[in-house]
């Protein structure tokens, strides 16, 4: 479930004027700003961007990059881009960071349903003039690129069909392969990246019941370079992405500093999809609630604008 | 230039019916098949199916493959698909085959455009359950695989841009790792398989200004493995998939016997498309037009159906 509270009927042009109101002469009016897009989907915030450039010949996203400034300006910026082209843009950043945030591509490409995820990589095309899977092998060799391109340019299967035998017998290769560190890594990055996400599930749940614990668990006690993390982040993305997010905004938030860069792009990208069931994972596992927590670590409109898409007013 | 003619208007419904006389009772008129089929682009010959099936309440694809035979059936059966079916089945026909004729697999992911090769892959979806990496990857190992899943899940950039001094380097890694087997592989991997076609254009005509001959002259010299072959074969359809037809077609019409299936998919995949360039390439080199080959090589209705194809009447 979403946490977006959009309105059914709404009027761009009456949208556009106020956001053009909010930003015209000195000063910015942000709560303006935020009233109007953190209340609006998808669809809306690609309208309200037309109509806006249409009514007052300008870019509102350039417009509002001049106006805006710091946590804000980038939550604002990604949220909206239409989503493809927001998650192109999350995965270059992540490419041209100098800590080169990889696991920003594999939860990208892990977490995305297939179509969704040929779409990021149209709008990468589109926007970057190379090919994500370019950029990915261009920074990376030997297994961590196989895999990491092997991950962007998945387009799995779709279908519900489990093979059970495969299953047993493709869980056993992922458990010797990382038990005995010199085990075939080429068959863990082929199922990886080939199988159909409910055949993987399949995997990992027959994993799980023939040794007793979970194949990620196993994963965190190894001494992991960053192959074995990517695998990592790819079976939890893959097994149950929404736990993978609340652990995602948990280190976030208890980070000395808070780490903004990762709040932002979850409660960005997922405040349309199902960020209401992430926040309920996050009450379970922390007895916080999510919006207090986010309240307590940031402030001004980021603050103001991140909890309007987490469903709380302020 | 496509060598198919076909009519600007048509009745699909005129055409079933002459179709479905054709078929019913004893005896088929294969001529009168030939003569609607041989004419009919690819959106006009799903039409026909549509039509057909639903003035007489049976597939016509199934129909046709009990009324005819042999490389007729299969040339008609591989013509009458949705053109990404028909290379979704060419692929998987390609991966069943006791002898694993995978060039035909780097042949369709290196010749068709980036869209064209996603279309072909949601097509094998649908008919096999499976994505067709996971079919690829199940069959095959090491650098041989790890090629081959990079050639079939590669979403190119198709923009016209040239990066010369990339050009110059990428030649030189080219270069070096195939003189030197123990080169680095995984590098001419990542090239092939992620740079733009007009790109990896300009890299060959690098090389050949650089080494005095092309890069596949040089990769036919060495003794080759799977991998080399396979690299051999998506180099000279990248860099100019015409001639590579061309190839295929002497090879197949030079072979004792004929290699029916070779020429098949030439003519049945290129005759809308530019199997008329093919064509006088073939005459310029073999100084034999090909209709002229291919009537001396093969009889009856496979060669009037393939003779239709590639533009000379009956």
């Amino acid at each position: 479930m979403s946490t977006l509270v959009s309105p059914h009927h709404f009027t761009p042009e009456d949208d556009a004027m106020v956001l053009y109101k909010a930003v015209k002469g000195w000063g910015t009016d942000e709560s303006a700003i935020i009233a109007i897009m953190g209340h609006r989907n998808a669809i809306q915030r690609q309208q309200i961007r037309l109509t806006y450039e249409s009514m007052y010949e300008e870019d509102l996203i350039k417009r509002l990059e001049s106006e805006l400034s710091g946590n804000f300006e980038k939550a604002m910026y990604r949220w909206i881009l239409e989503p493809s082209d927001c998650y192109a843009v999350l995965a270059n950043v992540a490419l041209k960071n100098v800590y080169r945030d990889y696991h920003v591509i594999v939860e990208i490409a892990s977490v995305l349903k297939p179509e969704e995820l040929l779409n990021v990589r149209r709008a990468y095309h589109y926007r970057f003039h190379h090919s994500l899977e370019e950029h990915v092998a261009a920074h990376t060799s030997g297994y961590f690129r196989q895999f990491l391109v092997g991950l962007v340019t998945s387009f799995r299967y779709g279908g519900d069909n489990i093979h059970s035998s495969l299953a047993k017998y493709e869980a056993e290769i992922l458990h010797d392969a990382i038990k005995n560190k010199k085990g075939n890594l080429e068959e863990v990055i082929r199922i990886l990246t080939t199988r159909s996400k409910t055949q993987l599930k399949a995997t990992f749940n027959r994993y799980r019941d023939d040794h007793g614990y979970s194949i990620s668990k196993r994963l965190l006690s190894e001494e992991s370079d960053d192959f074995l993390k990517a695998v990592h982040v790819a079976i939890r993305c893959i097994d149950d992405h929404k736990k993978y997010y609340e652990k995602i905004l948990r280190s976030a938030l208890k980070k000395i500093g808070t780490d903004e860069d990762e709040l932002t792009r979850v409660v960005v990208t997922r405040a349309e999809k199902d960020l209401k069931d992430i926040k309920e994972l996050y009450y379970h596992r922390n007895s916080v609630r999510l919006e207090d927590a986010v309240a307590r670590e940031i402030s001004g409109d980021y603050k103001r604008f991140l909890l309007t898409l987490i469903g709380r007013e302020y």
